[in-house]
């Protein structure tokens, strides 16, 4: 764990969160900024700077991640479909470099790329 | 497979793709209406609807799928960052009722959401 890393901090309990599920290596909390009327993200326990740095090794934990994404989702408001969405790096819009899942839902949602640099989280 | 699916079209090589990679059940193609300099879509071999119909039997897939991401980020224009996103049902903004991953990069991206419903795929 990296103190400095909010994420990690988050899954160590040390720093505030609305926490709305658990599973094997990972937590799913909801976005502070949040994009839609439901925005969850699913953080791994371990960490991991972002889903380019998965390897085999963590083909339970990604599962893991996707099987409480799916979960969050069916518990919000987000019966007529969401998404799931991570970003990597600096020009991927990522801004906390822990991975985690974006899960969002509850609205129409559009294109996956607004097409302009991000003004928050 | 589905015959009247275009991804199982796709898949079969009874439609047309511009093949960027294949791993285990995966293959990657170029996506025909990008919204980015780099636009790939990672896409099941086997049917499943969309991202929610995943099981823990899928683990192996979901893994592949990411490797496979990974990998065709790597050998496009992503050094600095991409995102990988997947939609589910119509108000996700799934045009494709075939699982499939979205991997951009080549640009800065912005937020995970236009806000506003798709105009194409």
């Amino acid at each position: 764990m990296a103190s400095d890393c909010l994420f990690c901090r988050i899954v160590a309990g040390d720093e505030d969160a609305e926490v709305l599920g658990r599973d094997d290596g990972v937590v799913a909390i909801r976005d502070i900024f949040p994009r839609a009327p439901f925005h969850a993200l699913v953080i791994t326990e371990t960490h991991l700077g972002s889903a380019h740095e998965l390897t085999d090794d963590h083909a339970d934990v990604l599962n893991a991640a996707f099987r409480l994404a799916r979960k969050v989702a069916a518990e919000g408001d987000t019966a007529d479909g969401y998404r799931i969405a991570t970003n990597v790096g600096t020009l991927g819009g990522q801004a906390i470099p822990h991975l985690h899942l974006h899960v969002l839902g509850g609205r129409q949602l559009g294109h996956i790329d607004t097409g302009e640099p991000p003004t928050e989280s």
